[in-house]
């Protein structure tokens, strides 16, 4: 079964993929933190029956995974595929992940919250991941007893999630905002609209790929709908700078350079590392949005995103390995991809 | 007509090409250094003769150019192209050229001698050069009246060519034995032989493209078939050698990366200056040789290196260029002929 992400969607040459998170607590237990491990253990086997029992319609379409029986290596990879969030991964004793067959949806199972619900899209597609996050809401609210006030909305153990208890993000391509160093700016502009944007895996003094994800951070006193609307609606503003920047940018022989020379690296070396392959691939998919590159699709681009980063590099090939036989396998898949 | 370079030859992967120079004066002129303009005239008149004229045989193989009527350009050009010496062009006046239609036969006129016949041949040819040029000495000497001297030979303004006049040069592609640190103890060995290897535009550091000269020194009690033979040997030695490290540097990733990357700047990038271009291009030389790249012929290197150069880009364009328009026509040049 294709992955999720092994596709492109709307607004596909800026956004990547939509996520929609929704954070859910059982009544009868204390937040996570605060159980001893058979109470964790309990909810675990509460929520995977609500989805994998008998009574349940969607149970062949998800496995269940029991966290501390990964290797370090699969539940690495699990974070490359946005599957999980890395604190999940930090502590794996008690914790259990649903899973959807073409990975679109995981259900984290103690995390922070005892449920939290992640629906992941193909490009810009809000309503598509909510929909699909409400069913899976309301087919666990049949079974289990959420924790909820009628003041103050579903109760989280992290106030920044009281309310709604949704957070809708966005990853988004942004090499040419990124270059004209105008992130600063808009960063400081939509966290008083109250909204997040951050580089992803933001460790060095650059999001790595020029890749940044878009957040409401509103979760108390507006409505699902609205949040997701206030979202789209700054999206759409930073695509479109987007899309001016990147359209000034390749007026410039520097630009059509730099991708030409990018893509060739890709396609030539034998030895790639991550980081570098990351800023190089960031380049090629600028190419392809301003047409320079016209054989290589945004999907091809995606997949190789996950695909390259080395958990995923390594479980796909089966066999744990050094840095630099890695980078021999990322340069070789990359070559295969691209060619 | 194709040029003389767009070929490849013997030992092709080591030896891009042999030159056969024979210095020659007449006996009744002084050396062009102590002659006034209108002799310099009669010299150039007398041997444009010798081949042009009416008895010639092979008048309709040749051009002749008055060096003073080309644009700085055409002049840069005809030294990018091995045909002149850059000291025959950085003064021009009295100065003439008779050039063979394939670029392998130039003969020099008011250089630092009255004559001196150039013959190039692709890979290693010093025979087929050296024919060549007996051929032509023996035409011109019917001509003209060489000034020699039974005991010293033919006679030359500078010293170190009397003798036979004769030079023999290999120009080598050496990128292995230069990578591994080994150029200059080999260099000091060859002078022992009476042998001088250089880099070619030995201005930077490291010679560009990793191309070296190897050169007789000897030219006075030495017939030129044993000048030749002693070179060829030592060419032999020096061509095993190389073969040998390209063997070890060929068994490191290390070093197949480098040849797909550069391969892969050259086909994408569309700015390449001609420093990186020659490095660029030295690695993708080695990546054919060690059968990584199977797909790109010495021929359409051997041929790129001449034909990127700066003036010779020029010149076939039509037109001077400032330094950033030349970089952008080099790599479309680059790119149309790699693919």
């Amino acid at each position: 079964m294709d992955k999720w992400y092994e596709k492109s969607g709307d607004q596909g040459d800026v956004v990547i993929s939509t996520r929609i998170r929704l954070a859910r607590n059982l009544k009868e237990f204390p937040f996570p933190c605060k159980l001893q491990d058979e109470e964790r253990e309990k909810v675990a086997t509460a929520v995977r029956a609500a989805i994998l029992g008998e009574q349940s319609a969607i149970s062949s379409s998800f496995e269940y995974i029991d966290m501390k029986r990964l290797t370090e290596t699969q539940a690495v990879s699990l974070v490359e595929r946005h599957l999980v969030s890395p604190e999940f991964i930090s502590e794996r004793q008690g914790r259990g992940l649903l899973l959807m067959k073409d990975e679109s949806v995981s259900i984290m199972i103690n995390e922070e919250d005892h449920v939290r619900i992640q629906v992941m899209k193909q490009g810009l597609d809000l309503e598509g991941a909510y929909e699909m996050a409400d069913r899976l809401d309301t087919l666990l609210d049949e079974e289990l007893s959420f924790a909820f006030d009628d003041r103050l909305g579903y109760l989280t153990q992290c106030l920044t999630n009281l309310g709604t208890g949704m957070r809708a993000s966005l990853m988004l391509h942004l090499p040419a905002l990124q270059e004209s160093g105008a992130m600063g700016r808009i960063a400081g502009s939509l966290s008083k609209l109250g909204m997040t944007i951050r580089g992803i895996y933001g460790e060095g003094s650059e999001p790595r790929g020029a890749l940044y994800q878009l957040s409401n951070q509103v979760t108390l006193g507006l409505s699902e709908q609205a949040a997701m609307s206030n979202l789209k609606d700054i999206a759409m503003q930073l695509i479109s700078q987007e899309r001016a920047a990147r359209q000034a940018a390749g007026k410039h022989i520097e630009t059509l350079d730099l991708v030409g020379r990018s893509l060739g690296i890709l396609r030539g070396a034998r030895v790639l590392n991550n980081d570098e392959f990351m800023k190089l691939v960031s380049n090629v998919r600028l190419g392809i949005s301003l047409g320079v590159i016209d054989n290589i699709s945004y999907d091809t681009i995606n997949a190789l995103l996950i695909e390259a980063q080395p958990a995923t590099l390594m479980e796909n090939a089966g066999k744990t390995m050094q840095p630099q036989e890695r980078d021999v396998l990322r340069a070789k898949l990359v070559q295969e991809a691209l060619h």
